[in-house]
């Protein structure tokens, strides 16, 4: 009788914006992973807090954020260790993921590592992407448009071919990216309808024209959308 | 006091893919308006039935699927305006919208007629694509891996352009679109690598890898995932 293990969006920041079965499950399941972001703290986890089990095992997991192949892989093999565990021994486990587990997440790496001996199955979360839309109030896509997401550390000539010509174009995991991406987005022609969203749904949300970020400013916990004039929003096709 | 207009999202199909916001607002609002999708029916209700205040009003509205000037600027002036009564008499009113509100949907030119007089309000939901994704169970995107949304009336070349290369595609309304969209994939080595998503997180759900899916059948409900290869499945970068 091994367990299952569910791999849980707990969506962009707002714990009202679990799904109403993510929730049901949190409140139930013996065992919760997570990965550790930082000195004790663990932002999937602070999410879902409001929504664990408060009998649950909790298994931290330090992995690292720069992948090395030689410590994630320790690191992976050690959370899949300490997860099977409690697999084997019949127990559920859920693993929380921001946004979308599937959607730029780690836990494929988990998965590989447990999927030969045990089910996994998947919750899905609002993601980043939709947060930033909707606190924005503007489509993220409409009507035959096509949606381009593009991770900021991809080489600049893959980002600026991408841009180029590109409707809607969301870009994501801009961290220490900002000034490439601001620069790339100026030549692509994308400066003046980009919009700059951090802490997406959270009390810390702030929403921004990329034309009005100060230069030496930098976001965090950001997504960029860009929008082509206005054209998309409210006009009948 | 003007109501406010809620955009909710209540998922892809199963009622408890809503999230825990939009439950709690579609338990209390007092007017609840939806796109009539058939004679007499409208998934987007029917997905929230569960959720919806038993007082509520409902005012169902007959939206023309496919674009015509004339007729859709009618209807949607008409839905717009039996919306405006109750937010000028100081009634919230959510309008609900299959997956995402603002992700391919239609909700943008009823946000049009009324963002001049009232609030608007999103409230975001699962879209089909995360739903797909988890019902494979691997994952959309990775890394630093290019996603791109499709819509399958794109033009032939305009296809071939976006699906040459590409890592990651998600090709949605797929819809009459099937035939040409299996030529366009093989053509651009993606049919091996293709999966469809029926009717994704309903009891209806299917899954079929594209290079089984019988010659004459036809998807409903559909979005088609394409992978290149197991790479992006489980191995650390």
């Amino acid at each position: 009788m091994t367990g299952t293990l569910y791999l849980v969006g707990v969506g962009p920041g707002d714990p009202e914006l679990l799904t109403l079965k993510a929730a049901r499950l949190l409140g139930t399941v013996p065992v919760i992973a997570y990965p550790l972001t930082g000195e004790g703290s663990a932002l999937a986890r602070d999410i879902a807090a409001p929504h664990l089990n408060p009998a649950a095992i909790h298994i931290p997991a330090a992995l690292p954020m720069s992948v090395e192949r030689g410590p994630a892989q320790a690191a992976y093999d050690a959370a899949a260790a300490a997860i099977l565990d409690h697999l084997r021994a019949g127990r559920d486990v859920a693993w929380l993921c921001e946004g979308d587990p599937l959607f730029y997440g780690s836990a494929m790496y988990l998965v590989s590592r447990v999927a030969t001996e045990a089910t996994v199955a998947v919750i899905p979360g609002i993601t980043s992407l939709t947060a930033a839309a909707a606190a924005i109030g503007r489509p993220l896509a409409a009507r035959n448009e096509t949606l381009k997401v593009l991770p900021a550390p991809l080489p600049d000539d893959v980002l600026r071919h991408e841009l180029a010509l590109a409707p809607a174009v969301a870009i994501i995991k801009v961290g220490r990216h900002f000034d490439r991406i601001r620069a790339l987005l100026a030549e692509t022609g994308h400066a003046a309808g980009a919009v700059v969203v951090e802490h997406a749904t959270t009390t810390r949300q702030r929403i921004t024209p990329l034309a009005d970020f100060a230069h030496a400013e930098r976001p965090y916990f950001s997504t960029i959308l860009c929008y082509r004039g206005d054209e998309a929003w409210g006009a009948v096709a």
